[in-house]
């Protein structure tokens, strides 16, 4: 059973990250044409750009765009320009259902290779959607059905950023264009000010502003150096925290922060999350191919667990709880990195409890009062729990349906006996256990995962402890 | 200027590291040539066993044997009592010098292909020395004139170890069998006895009994991890010296453990300290050939420039006083380890102090007051303080000879200042900058050093600091 955060959600980072409002399908379709006015307006300003894709999404909408030239603010705004001319035309949207043959002829008559790749993973039926006579995508819809629908005062373009075809860094790096759209101007209005208010309370400009971390171009994306106002907090944090978990019995140990591969093939992590890990440091190029290096850590489990391994237990012994301020390393991709949110370098308050199937109840139990007595002292309040249990209809867990129902059921007997505030999500549990995760939000409505139990049925089978 | 050890000191492990004694002339010579007793006994018995090098050393002696087969206890006692045989015929150890193709042409009469690598490195006049008529080896001397002047009973042979020829991993696997050589019985016995209380006293032996660290073949070799008991007792300790270092001005910081070459290349360490850092973290062959990949830091000192950079700095806010209690790596060599007194993760109570020149002698001063604060509170006493001075004659330090002046005298007025027992190391300067070394001796009288007082004028000039 380890508590705090061992996987990071995949979230993307804050920048358009904000209050998920009831969008309604209209909206949705408005913001789905927009993006094709978009692009309609990009290819005649600028014809030898091509399109890829450019769905609706929160908050708006956008486009990625090969382009031999990145765009400037000049340009976004001539853009614009022409949207407005394009909406005010009031163009008829059409949808078209074509072969498979006649759908790759138009491609090669307008020479748009992206658009073949598209088509390849497309299933039938294959939908065309035109803006009047003059321009076409691959679309499956749904859109409005003329641009007069779209409000150009509620419509903005906001920025534009790099991305790769398919998200794959190997490939092309395209140009996407960011933009808004809403049913009214007072709604754009209402978003602008929300986006203002974001970024006020940005933690990247606070942090900065606050003095509490700095990153360095020398030391590398992702890995926060925190200056003495920042380690002083930090570390009056972990002493709250350190003091409540020594009067609750946890044990503090302190571990490497690197270790043999060995350690995480034993774990599995090395199979199963070896993406997320720091590549191996290897002397040469034999112990590279015979991967013998050693690598940083990406979680502590094992490491807690050759301790515990370390010495005969008995079962009167248990539980034992173990407790580390461990620092963990993850390579996540850097444009995926968003200040302290999600970050290559991070320090986990991380406890394993090692219990009896007996004992599963009350420890799981106390586990989440230690949780919620953090977030009340933190005065930490707008939260949900989510009991992460498995999808009875897949076949990808392992441990007895009997060893389940038990966890399972000693999360809602914890969460219903502490009266939180809760919801199931059926298929979110890890391969190796349920779990319950906390999932909070911010003074922007934003959603965030604070804090995590789980069960783990798996390392102890893979250790082979007793 | 940084203070805590920032470059571990070359010594072995304390296999057997013990007490300097002031050993006689008389008895380096008696173990010299029981050095030479040994090797002719082990020949007699092993006609195909080849001898590379046999020196005196602290207590006794070794011998490195080419064997097929490694010795066992069995073969040792035979190996003792061929020895006691030697000696009881009283054979005459003759000098002889003659020319390097004499030398050549007798060394392969014998058909030993050791001896002709280590002729090459010898300089003129080459040296034998003979036992009796049937033994010699190449050797400077000097020895006993008989060996009737070792007494039986006060030698004894005492454990195998592998050795490489060189040191050098890459070559040939050699069996190195140590032994002890005394005046008279009482001093073997002395020694014994000395032996053994430094066994009783071993740290590991310590740790594992008080339950404070183990060790995990998964995690690796060097790499303590501290159960419950070692780490209240680590943290008590940075507990004590973190409230200290608070109340004299110290500000703590919190840096990462791992780090772009770049940052490492910039500081000379990966110039410099290659071999003594683990290998880099390279995504791909190419990152690997561009050096573009992350490593594990071996030191903090970097970093906390990089936090002294971030802000723009007025000389009115000098000195800037930053300390970290920073978990470091350092790729020692597995033969090299030795319980917690030679490991590969380490964490150092590391400070950088940022100061004027004229800063530099009350800064100095109070850096040494803290250490000695630290001292006397954990009831370290019985140390030396060792000036480590640049050797005026040589010609690889950075900085004017001002500068060094200002920085020797500062060092020398602090010792002074506070009364300290000291001595001066000519030489023993880093090439950036004097030091202050506080040697210890352990209540075996084993010397070890705890801790440095470093000033550096090179990372201030590498990072363009100002």
């Amino acid at each position: 059973m380890s508590s705090s955060e061992s996987n990071p959600s995949p979230e993307q980072p804050e920048k358009i990250h904000l209050p998920r409002t009831s969008e309604s399908e209209a909206l949705k379709k408005i913001r789905h044409t927009t993006s094709h006015v978009m692009a309609m307006a990009v290819q005649k300003l600028f014809p030898k750009a091509q399109v890829t894709i450019g769905p609706w999404i929160e908050n708006g909408f956008y486009y990625d765009f090969d382009t031999p030239e990145p765009f400037t603010e000049a340009d976004l705004k001539a853009i614009k320009k022409e949207m407005v001319k394009i909406i005010k035309r009031d163009l008829p949207v059409i949808r078209e259902e074509v072969s498979r043959e006649e759908a790759k002829s138009r491609i090669e008559a307008i020479k748009e290779p992206y658009k073949l790749e598209i088509l390849q993973d497309l299933e039938d039926p294959i939908t065309i959607y035109h803006l009047g006579e003059e321009w076409w995508d691959l679309c499956a819809g749904p859109h409005i059905e003329s641009t007069k629908q779209i409000n150009p005062k509620a419509i903005e373009l906001e920025t534009v950023a790099g991305a790769y075809w398919r998200g794959d860094e190997s490939k092309a790096q395209l140009q996407r264009i960011y933009g808004t759209a809403w049913e009214t101007p007072e709604q754009l209005a209402e978003y602008k000010r929300r986006k203002e208010e974001a970024l006020k309370r940005n933690h990247r400009k606070l942090g900065k502003e606050l003095g509490l971390f700095i990153f360095s171009d020398l030391v590398g994306p992702g890995l926060p150096l925190w200056t003495p106002k920042g380690t002083m907090l930090k570390n009056s944090l972990k002493d709250f925290l350190q003091q409540e978990q020594l009067k609750r019995g946890y044990l503090p140990v302190d571990t490497p922060h690197i270790a043999r591969i060995d350690l995480f093939k034993t774990s599995g992590h090395w199979q199963k999350y070896k993406e997320d890990m720091f590549p191996m440091m290897a002397e040469d190029e034999q112990a590279e191919a015979l991967e013998q290096g050693f690598v940083v850590k990406p979680m502590n489990c094992p490491f807690h667990i050759q301790i515990y391994k370390n010495e005969l237990r008995s079962y009167r012994e248990l539980p034992v709880r173990l407790a580390e301020f461990g620092t963990v390393y993850r390579y996540e991709k850097s444009g995926e990195l968003g200040g302290l949110t999600r970050v290559r370098g991070f320090t986990q308050d991380d406890s394993h409890l090692f219990v009896t199937p007996e004992q599963l109840d009350d420890e799981f139990l106390s586990v989440v009062d230690l949780t919620l007595f953090v977030f009340k002292n933190l005065q930490l309040k707008n939260f949900r729990a989510r009991l992460s249990f498995r999808d009875p209809k897949l076949d990808k867990y392992i441990g007895s349906d009997d060893a389940w129902e038990k966890a399972e059921g000693a999360i809602r007997r914890a969460v219903e006996k502490m009266g939180m505030e809760h919801f199931e999500g059926i298929g979110e549990a890890a391969f190796y256990g349920p779990k319950l995760d906390f999932i909070f939000q911010d003074a922007l409505e934003r959603e965030w995962q604070l804090g995590t139990v789980q069960v783990d049925y798996n390392l102890p089978e893979r250790f082979d402890l007793e």
